[in-house]
């Protein structure tokens, strides 16, 4: 059973990127750098193999390697999370005992998909990783990805239950997520509540969420912890400039000619790319099948970097 | 690189239901007797590991389990085809390199999902597969899982480079599906499309396409065979007659209480539950999380086969 | 009440195009030459003002113009079907009382749009109608328009209730369609499925659908209703052979460069462009804010009807 | 043509509901009231025939009914804006005339919706509409009913050559509508984005949206007017405790039974119901077909409204 809460998330917690190699293995040495440069920068926790962390093109034994990287380099520090992405049931529990032993604090776990999941199957589906694991379990709501939302009815029940630890909000429903903070305060103190969001990151922690999971923190890792500070003085004007700043830093994203690759390939190229024009990482290769970013398109990441101080 | 086409696939190709013990692990000998069944009602192929299947739901030992029982006890009267659904190019590898050491005939693979593909990485993805696999590639169009359809032209183009030697297609679309039979008739002898349809089977053989995927075919293998048979002889009328008879039968999907679990787990569970009835099969569970039918939606199941003179 | 029913519908019923002129108004001369070239083609019905006619284009006085046209062209020969098509009861109700007034045979409607409605509340929406109506009321399914699909349950319910006289199935469903077919058919006498796909039709009339919507009737309603008697006569391999190449005519609604524009401005500019260049109608205008297509792509249309051998 | 932002809007701008009676016609007493009660309250403008307004509901004349009673009411204390809404740009100038020639300051349009249309098209759609009116246009983005989402780089041009006065953004993007005010920052003095959300209207005022249009406002439009005096104030962590304030009570939407009707209905009417039980209208009903809420449920309103300290 887990004993969710035993450790505390919040603040900032950036879904690292996943360095590799040209071809395409995990690039260890690039990941520890990349984990030196977030702590130094003074992030709260480390979410390795999430939607960022391209964890749906690792293969199981590439996954191992990036949670013992950085749960080595991390040395608790900061709490290390990792997401267990996988379509169902059967499927997500060898990848929570990977995390068990190699030494993650906490799991990061969807909704089924592939199949179509009933609500009731999607609660069944989180008390069975509950009583299979020993560690705290983080929903995470990407409906993009899975193609449902949970009922946050259903996240308070499994709160309260000590089933779930707490929630990553990716869905973009800002109205929502602030729902479930006013829902979960009678249990905030062992239930946290994580926007996904980049862009309304000062938003999401004025009204109550306990913390970020922002991947443009993999490329400006002091702007968000800036942000955050900004946010617990309850300097909101500042935080807001903050946001905004990181808003148009942002735009990086959408690097590739329209039209010729994907938006997810497109951003996490380019985040890939300003990790390696600042010296993080060797490598800017996505995994297959996304297409590279080109030259060009490389020149727009280093573009938006100067504009914004980072190079 | 793929020898597309080198296995002729066409007729009743039953996506097998995999027989689960009560703890959740492949029942291997109810497997036996399931291929067995479906092999004495003179079914064309059998493809194994597909959405019927709970391929979703199957750790990787499992899936190794269901593909080496399914061929050794096929013994090579007819082709076996595997799922090796995963989510992106470098996690379907290994499943690849499994279906290709336990001897199956041809692979099928979906679109990426979980992350969201531009129709440049998804061509990318079979061409990458297709450059890593000695098995004939068989494309799977099921919207309803990866939530992507595919171009007909990219199917197409694929055909005539030998990157694909088929197309299943579940997306429901019988116009479009009708496209591609047409689109495809220059390479029609090396490029089969299969339909995925179990209640409009007999116009989709009527207007071109070589065989069928129907998971009723668990059920009723005979009743399909039967059908495939009268649109040989070109008595559509009877087929039809046939077709309207299965699709009474499938009625069994919606054995479930209304609102009470999902459509996909009512209708594996209704599929296994009339296997276990008419004794193929020891147990009709389905796999975590799924809920299991109750005895009265079981009654509803019984009702339905002994209406179908099943019983 | 409706007295559902009192009309026979069913064959070939083509949705016709809307005529324009330069400035956007109904061409009444080409409406006429349209119904005539239509009934001279031996079409069965004549349906007005649906999605090909570009119904949600058109003003309240111009649905009249073209009701009155049209109901006075065909003068009787054939039954005249309008869509009442509005996003809510009390704003369908004004269209129905039209076209009662002006002579209308039957009308058709769709589920509530814009608003999101619940099922209850589409069954309370066609009770209120009928309740209002002194004419038969064809159920629209078209859910890529109004974004919800009828249950089928519901439509069995209101055909034997007498509320509903039939369904325009033009959801692409067709194993949906065939199911509606096998549960209406107690109430076949009064309870008609018409298909509303152009490159499906035979089968859609081989599995007992009473008849065809078929927008690119308007282009070839020879050939449609050519297809119509084979299927009458049993011959399925000949009216297979038919459609196949009405599926290539079609063809024609991809005119537009790719991107360009919509697939609905293209398909609809593309009928009207076929029809002025087979000498119906004066003008291929579409309504605002389609846009037009141009010297290049109406090109495309001629060259597609000329391998027709259409020109 | 339309002389964009010759009326300044922004502020708290409620869209009205309309009172009917209890055979479905305008209340004009009831909305004189219900304008003369927000008036009181301080809104800064007021926003007829959205969709709060059921404006999809309303036949022509009692749109017109409506625009008339507001803005006599109104007297020139605040600007009237007026939704001009139907499916496309043929269909809305007649409404726009309407909304002319009966003294509205802005209209709101949204996307053409129930045909498909390209953004060339939506594009098109506004420049004509632009070009035919002489009032401000607002852009309505409200993808639940059209089903389609403004482009960003589409309304920034649209508001650079002043076709548009501004958007209203009820897409629930929040995110994206931070983007839109930091796209239009050059533009600002002639271009407002308003937000459409209820729940996070603190945060969207604390990042620079001009103004909010929340439905709650009819119920609580103090709250609301308390809200944006603490914004401006910069009192931001006071505006977070009425925003939460307003979040408990605007869990009256959820009056309905679960499943009974849909959430549409359940929310208007439970606006609706707490006007009356206020005082401000005479009857609750909702148009056709929605279903009303049962005593049980108004109960539910009451309760909520006791709560809140507003009966």
């Amino acid at each position: 059973m887990s004993t969710a809460g035993s450790v505390n998330l919040g603040g900032i917690v950036p879904p690292l990127s996943t360095p590799l190699t040209a071809d395409g293995e995990v690039d260890t040495d690039s990941l520890v750098r990349l984990t030196e440069y977030l702590l130094a920068a003074g992030v709260h926790g480390l979410f390795v193999l999430g939607s960022t962390g391209e964890v749906a093109f690792l293969r199981d034994d590439q996954r191992g390697q990036v949670i013992d990287t950085v749960v080595r380099t991390a040395a608790h520090q900061v709490p290390v999370v990792a997401g267990v992405i996988d379509t169902t049931t059967p499927r997500v529990i060898p990848h929570l005992r990977q995390a068990e032993e190699l030494g993650a604090d906490q799991i990061v776990v969807t909704a089924p998909f592939y199949t179509r999941t009933h609500p009731a199957e999607i609660e069944q589906h989180f008390r069975l990783l509950a009583a299979a694991s020993s560690l705290p379990i983080i929903a995470y709501d990407i409906p993009v990805a899975v193609h449902t939302k949970f009922d946050p009815a259903m996240l308070a029940r499994l709160g309260a239950d000590g089933v779930l630890a707490g929630v990553k909000d990716s869905s973009g429903d800002d109205a929502g997520m602030r729902g479930l903070v006013l829902a979960s305060r009678p249990i905030a103190d062992r239930f946290v509540v994580l926007t996904g969001s980049e862009l309304t990151t000062d938003n999401a922690l004025a009204f109550g969420a306990q913390g970020a999971v922002p991947g443009l923190g993999n490329v400006d890792p002091d702007g968000y912890v800036r942000l955050w500070e900004l946010v617990q003085k309850g300097d909101l004007v500042a935080a807001r400039a903050e946001q905004d700043r990181l808003y148009e830093l942002f735009g990086l994203v959408n690097a590739a000619d329209p039209g010729r690759m994907g938006a997810a390939s497109s951003a996490l190229g380019a985040f890939k790319a300003a990790l390696q024009l600042r010296g993080v990482i060797d490598c800017a290769r996505t995994a297959d099948p996304y297409l590279p970013l080109n030259v060009d398109e490389i020149a727009r990441v280093r573009t938006r970097l100067e504009v914004a101080g980072l190079l």
